[in-house]
């Protein structure tokens, strides 16, 4: 029997709606039992004090019961984004295509002891994880792999503490830090797992920006201490029409890179995931930007609504998942964008 | 003699950086008596209390003196926009190019009461002014004007009560959506100063979103009591390089309409301005937006991050001046666009 | 069998944090069936887009399921604010107290057509459910009246449009001032039932400032389509310790006023229930203040900030209740304080 | 011939409004040649992208020309806070008071080099400055002193790179928190100076939280290189009906502090200045807060709206002067208040 990727995306009214996903599973349209994963942008400010991505897991989880599901809400709709659920299926199908078709694996690491998050642990392990879920796959070749959506711990407080008590030092003290420590890690064990980077040491992270995946997208919560990892790639044994393909915007106003894998798809766009920062330069493209300076508003809100006009301007569309905070994902200020086509 | 239009675009460090301007002075570059308008973006929140308006213009009129300089200062750089300066020289030419160039003309109205802001006489007495400044600047026709900025008074507790005084009613007694009218009932005075529209009653500001502008854009300032214009556009006689043109963005995300308007242009892009407004219907292109519900950021933040996002993916520079509040400026939820380009 | 009413002040970690209240059920401390209303203070911004009262609201529920509780969640603990919940239960108890005690009484009126919102049958429906709430409780006497605590619908887009459908128009078209509109009417329907003031008409909503009541706390909300009400006075035949009272503050910072009420109440501080607003007069005691000119934090937020200040510096705590948007509920730009003590 | 201090406390409409300072300066009221000090609240966010202060001070020194006059302006009037000036005067008098009375002093360090900043020299030469205006001033004794001001200056990309090609290195490449290392150093000179503490290290700055002064109040800016110190005490020898006193709010609920002091000085307030930080331990008397987990509003915004709550509480006036980031000014989470009053 073969396997089929299906994507759904559904427009949603708020944080807690799931009546759309309810909807298509009372009508039979999808069987809950065959979602491995949820990605989905929720209207919150995507920072510390955002409470619209666990409100949304909650319903989410209140709606699929005790199932395994990977599930990574990202807060902040900036500028014209538009809140939605990226549904994703793996389906039983007759036959297989006539070439690769979108697949997807998903892989889970032990849980992290505190003092391992942002460091080596953190790295290998999540290395280790993107190879089994490529396995699970079937994706033969890292070159088939186009975005590497990962869930990852943060310090906390007390989690701080409990490291301290047993005599050992966590990598921060401070907990927002270690938001960028544990995605930085993260990326870097993506980066390891695709052979992007030959080596990643743990004195690499949130440092040498040289070092970066063009597929990560990891983002930091406070609600697990393992990483959830969701792979997206094509690979031959799969059915149904969907493709994946990604490159790297070198800025936030690269137009260029979603350009050319729209091109290179071609067919009509189902779904797109990117990563978006103010650059630490100051500077896009020789010009002063001042995301950096404001204390009203955080640069990622700053940065998610630019590209995402850059993107809505090439796509022609405003339900698109562009996520902030992008340490070692994609060149510094720029990131990598993916787009799944119905070819 | 003939005439040219210079057009110099200088990036400032701060809201008070006159120094890239001075520089220019002191070098000889540019004569300031030439000097008839500078339009600029600066970092404030471009909504009531951006006083980085106010700090800019001050810095500028201690630079200059007194001359009579119509300046334009529009708050508000989120997302990537690069705060700057546009400044305008009309100098005298050795002979003219063969064809159309870049033209500009000031026209300055009257004081209003403040019982006339966003009315009849608003409406009429702007429609004269933009009929002078198009005269001054010897542009023929409608056709060849392609942006006409205005700066335009609004009204204060203490102008609002002084009309009470004398027994008669402003228009509104908000002082916030008194900025409204009068950018709405300046908009519509270009239209039909145009013949963009056959008539203009003042029952339509802000009510009948049909009538509009396709090269309007308007600001109001609390600095003034007058509307003051600058009309630019393309006319015979003056010399130089630079042409100027325009199209409508039918909403946020219209990237076509800068794309045809460089392409008709071609050559090297000088200056860009455009209008944003987060569609009021809540949707662009039938995808929510979630500007207007936003408590945190204001809508006109959200809109000029997103529509220097579309630009930027275009033009390939975040040096754009984007301005909010497009009341009748372009179609609900869109707005208008202009480049200046080295042809 | 007599009554008692308990109250358990519960500082919450973040808006779904309902272990504390699920803590004291599992010791038994609580008996859930006795919980007749939640009040609490959750840490959004308090206005449109404040997801975290839902949240609260539907953790609360899944803690307490089917339970008929009157919740009311505020969000905004801007300035020193500690999140927490006020969980109100009515105990039965062996005999009563020497005097009156703390009474609680609930009611509900009949859901609201849209059309019916801010206007004379909200007004009227209310008052009628506040002496019924009154009745249930046992307080004979208006003046044994203290704080009556509301949650009131508000208008969306659909409801707008179901009743544009019927031919009937909505008091309002603006979803945002539908809120104050539903608050000030449901606080006129308080001033009513308690003999307050002698009629509310509905023309007075949001415009007879004169016409307020000095117990009224009102908070809009999209979750129902009725009021809730909660009334909280002093009444014979109640046992246990607590005692409550209240004062007006007549403006934002009237430290008078909980002085008054501590005074006169003696014993422990058990709860604090207060309302603030910016002065739309734009001055406090003369001096001016900025809250309703900041575009980057809305006046409600400044304003309960300030009345925290005020409130704690005088009660020498944090976990305070105070509410935004007063419409009605004590003279403009004041509002009532109650204190729940200890004797 | 003797001195008096005299104070002017005058309402602002904008950063910008001189015409109160003009009024007085016109009708004779004020000898602009006696002014020595300006200290203000600015309606500005009061964090790193705040012109409010810059153009204030702008529009001083144009009305007031080359007089070397210490503007110290502070942006942030959130809550109640009522934007003013306090215009202090040395002015000659005849005879002097029975006691002491209000007495002004001006103190300025030499230039700092960048990798001067938040170290020794900085804590050193700001003791010694101190000391200077304490004998400007003619006070005795430190415990005269009721309360320091000081402007100090921050790094800037330019200045850290500048030393760095100098082959030394700054304190921090961080350029916000540059401002809170200038502050710490300031704060740490003055308690130096005073003989609150016997030794500070450049070791301690931000660091050992134990190191304060109960009367130093810093705020970092960008226009200097240098300290500049206004240095506020009771002395013999001044004339005039003005005397200051201070205590510290060991949190920022205590309201007890300012009480005293207006308890021990009596008479009519004349000017209130205090420092207001959020507490790092994230409590307040044990009660959890939210001002470090805000991404919508800053610490240092929440923070003065909830220390002029209580001080307006006590004072029953808004128009205080409430400055943030009190890094090493009174404990961690209190801060000095001090009171000048008519007797």
């Amino acid at each position: 029997m073969a396997r089929r990727t299906r994507v759904l995306r559904l427009a949603t009214a708020g944080p807690s709606d799931t009546a759309p996903l309810a909807a298509a599973i009372d009508k039979g349209e999808v069987d809950p039992a065959t979602i491995v994963a949820i990605v989905g942008k929720t209207e919150g400010n995507g920072c510390v004090n955002d409470f619209t991505r666990g409100y949304a897991t909650l319903a989410l989880k209140l709606l699929l019961g005790d199932r395994r599901v990977a599930i990574v809400m990202s807060g902040g709709t900036e500028g014209g984004l538009s809140p939605h659920l990226l549904v994703f299926c793996r389906e039983e199908a007759q036959g297989v295509a006539n070439g690769k078709r979108l697949a997807i694996g998903t892989g889970f690491t032990r849980d992290f002891k505190p003092e391992e998050i942002g460091r080596q642990a953190q790295i290998n392990e999540t290395a280790a994880a993107v190879a089994s879920a490529m396995k699970e796959a079937g994706i033969a070749s890292a070159a088939d792999v186009h975005f590497v959506q990962i869930k990852c711990p943060l310090l906390t407080k007390e989690r701080i503490e409990e490291a301290a008590r047993r005599g050992t030092r966590t990598a921060t003290d401070d907990t927002y830090h270690s938001m960028a420590l544990s995605r930085g890690a993260s990326a870097l064990g993506v980066a390891l797992a695709l052979g992007e980077i030959k080596a990643a040491s743990e004195a690499a992270v949130c440092k040498d920006w040289s070092l970066h995946s063009s597929v990560a997208s990891t983002s930091a919560g406070v609600e697990l201490l393992r990483n959830e990892i969701v792979v997206l790639g094509n690979a031959e044994g799969w059915a149904g029409d969907l493709l994946i393909g990604h490159d790297v915007m070198k800025d936030a106003i690269d137009a260029d890179a979603p350009r050319r894998v729209r091109t290179q798809l071609g067919g009509e766009v189902v779904a797109v995931l990117a990563k978006a920062e103010a650059a630490p330069s100051g500077e896009i493209r020789g010009r002063r930007h001042t995301m950096l300076d404001d204390s009203d508003i955080h640069s990622t809100r700053h940065a998610r609504a630019l590209v995402g006009g850059v993107l809505a301007g090439v796509i022609g569309d405003t339900m698109l998942y562009v996520s902030g905070g992008a340490e070692h994902q994609g060149p510094a200020g720029g990131g990598p964008v993916a787009i799944i086509a119905k070819v």
